[in-house]
């Protein structure tokens, strides 16, 4: 019995439990695995070049250095990014082009200027007239009166939503003429603004099962960026002619890009792709039960997991207690399909080393596994005190609840990744 | 427009935000009005005074002494917590009967053991003589050789499962001769070992509709208890006279705290409740949108709230966006009533200002709020950049996305507490 004391991860003991056994830590934790990071980011990359798309990483799911610049091959590269905190963070760390992802909002201008003075590109997003008229306020603010150089310029980049209605204006419809030319007009003719380019995120894409179906909602999305583009261009051309050139037509999410890398041959006919020039997504260097699902990929594609110690066993129900709950897993649920071919609906998250286990419900601090066998009931890893790693339904949401991560290696013959800490991550949390 | 810095809170910065305005503050934070907590607090403290239990204040929803202070009504008490973090949190800050709440394992018995040296009851619990042995090996190593005094005793909650499920032995059918007398014999046999009382938590009662139900959960698990009760009083009596006294009977949750307080009168008469000694209720300092549906409280009873701002207006779908996704109200739901008598199935939170508004879906950093009317489309405290507070669907969980609260009191006519800092509280997260 392991009776040595466990270590709290934290940030303030991070550097110190470098060369631990991962045994020692304080459960629950997260675990990084660092090759499997780099071969899901390599994947990305790769599709990125082949089609010839730049990467604008998302940084939202891990929110820390090293796997950003894991994301762009070792160096820094273009991000977006999802909170003020991250925007500084990156920055700091030698980040130097920078989208913040999120609509802009009045209380944000300051810190974002502030920013925009160290890095070469902090670029926002919009998508109303409100926010043109915020920023060019803030920048008109900042002119005062005297100078005739421009002091402060906004590159903007139009928020446009293909269908998954978060965020957005319609690029069809009575929307285009209503709200997002007029948009594009004021980026085009103020002093304090720049038009950056056209971004769309077809979050519905998440939820569809299967490469056929995220295949269809990618396509539909980049063709109706493609036709936007066209409008964008011959309207440039009509107002300002020397706004014609230099923006960007971006699209994201994991499912396109992992969709992209999947379908490589026929896509490079596919001329849908023609004219995006940034490709956006976030979740791919972890992956998790969603996205595993959804894109049709094996469990050892997961590059994050929860690291729990088993609690109790409760042999009449087959179940057992682990000390990883919902702050740990978070709440959010995916559909799984158990070896034996049964459908769970919702479950949030599988054991990766008996994937016929799965979380079934989560308690603040403490979950429940089901499924156990009788040989199960038996099996010594599944002891109370034994350590068990689990594949999060949603990565970026377990990620959200660590301030540091275990970053493990590959170990051949180890159901539990490398056995001791080589690195630890610390984030960028909060807000 | 609001151009100053908004300013981030961390516990690092703390204590300079004190005396700060709440617009000042970077969003998303969680704010706890005080007023209210102590409010929600006297209630149960004078529920257990009037009969006559011991309060064992679950602290597991804030984590943080000053709330735990005021569940006591000033000064420290009998408390149980779940983690180890928590429970080193709370005696360094002076609470000297801790529980550390679920069933203990063996890879925390170090720092458990250590932590029992600095308060007067560090007690444990357990389901299983697995549990048992494992504190027996514990304490023999301690005990090393030579002295004939006992150096380690383990205090020990033999924890009951009345129809939860998650963990606890059942105290009827089969468990209770297979496990829980075998388990109640060895505590009560062994020097290192020390039997402490039973230990419910009918977590079942959090989903029942209304008061009638969960009282009719109460009275079943207090039967229960009581029942057990009885025959582990016969028992100790055969096995070990001196046992037979000085140890508790604990019930809790919520629901059944605010059950308890609602049905005062008719339940002051109730039989079920004699031989109850303690009860461990956790939410009730700041409840949610879950407690003050399943027990039929108003709104204003909520006293822990997210801050957001408005980030972008949707007239088209009647929508706005916030700046709380998931990281900052969690992906736990409730059903909620509108005002308009409406059933939402699953909603994440509503906006205090505008009881008929809420959340509809969250994304990581980012949620979509619906049910704006045309009045609400044109209301300067739903436009872009405008503060909002939402009562999350589970405080327990949003409160877990911060690392600190900022703190108010009441202010007569504001909708948004108060508006400047009173306090800013810190909790214990992590493990």
């Amino acid at each position: 019995m392991p009776f040595t004391p466990s270590l709290p991860l934290t940030p303030s003991t991070a550097h110190s439990l470098i060369g631990s056994a991962l045994s020692a830590l304080r459960t629950p934790c997260l675990v990084v695995n660092r090759s499997q990071v780099e071969r899901n980011c390599t994947i990305v990359r790769e599709t990125c070049a082949a089609k010839g798309i730049r990467l604008r990483a998302h940084v939202k799911t891990h929110k820390c250095l090293p796997a950003a610049l894991i994301q762009h091959g070792g160096k820094p590269g273009p991000i977006v990014c999802s909170t003020l905190a991250e925007a500084e963070h990156f920055a700091e760390g030698g980040f130097t082009d920078i989208l913040y992802g999120v609509p802009v909002s009045p209380d944000k201008l300051a810190q974002l200027h502030a920013l925009s003075q160290s890095v070469e590109v902090l670029a926002v997003l919009v998508d109303s007239l409100d926010a043109a008229a915020w920023l060019e306020e803030f920048a008109r603010d900042v002119q005062g009166s005297g100078s005739a150089e421009i002091a402060c310029t906004w590159k903007c980049w139009i928020k446009v939503d293909t269908g998954y209605h978060r965020a957005g204006i319609s690029p069809a419809g009575s929307d285009l003429e209503a709200r997002l030319l007029p948009l594009l007009q004021r980026l085009t003719s103020s002093p304090y603004l720049q038009f950056q380019g056209l971004y769309s995120h077809a979050g519905h894409s998440y939820t569809s099962l299967g490469p056929v179906a995220v295949a269809q909602i990618a396509r539909e999305d980049r063709t109706a960026m493609h036709e936007l583009a066209a409008t964008v261009r011959k309207k440039l051309l009509e107002w300002k002619a020397s706004a014609v050139d230099g923006w960007d037509v971006a699209v994201g999410s994991t499912p396109i890009a992992l969709n992209a890398q999947q379908g490589t041959t026929d896509q490079e006919k596919d001329d849908s792709w023609r004219g995006i020039t940034e490709l956006h997504p976030g979740n791919y260097p972890f992956l998790d039960l969603q996205q595993l699902r959804y894109n049709q990929l094996p469990l050892d594609r997961s590059a994050a997991r929860v690291l729990a110690r088993v609690l109790a066993r409760y042999p009449e129900r087959r179940e057992i207690l682990i000390d990883a709950g919902s702050l740990a897993l978070s709440k959010d649920s995916a559909p799984y399909t158990l070896p034996d071919g049964t459908e769970i609906s919702a479950c949030y998250g599988v054991l990766s080393s008996h994937p016929h286990l799965y979380v079934r419900s989560c308690s603040q601090e403490v979950s429940v596994i089901r499924g156990l066998s009788e040989e199960d009931l038996s099996d010594s890893k599944l002891a109370p005190g034994a350590l068990v790693t689990i594949i999060p339904a949603h990565s970026c949401l377990a990620a959200g609840c660590f301030p540091v991560y275990a970053v493990v290696e590959d170990e051949k013959g180890s159901e539990m990744w490398g056995s001791s800490v080589v690195d630890v991550w610390v984030k960028a949390g909060g807000w």
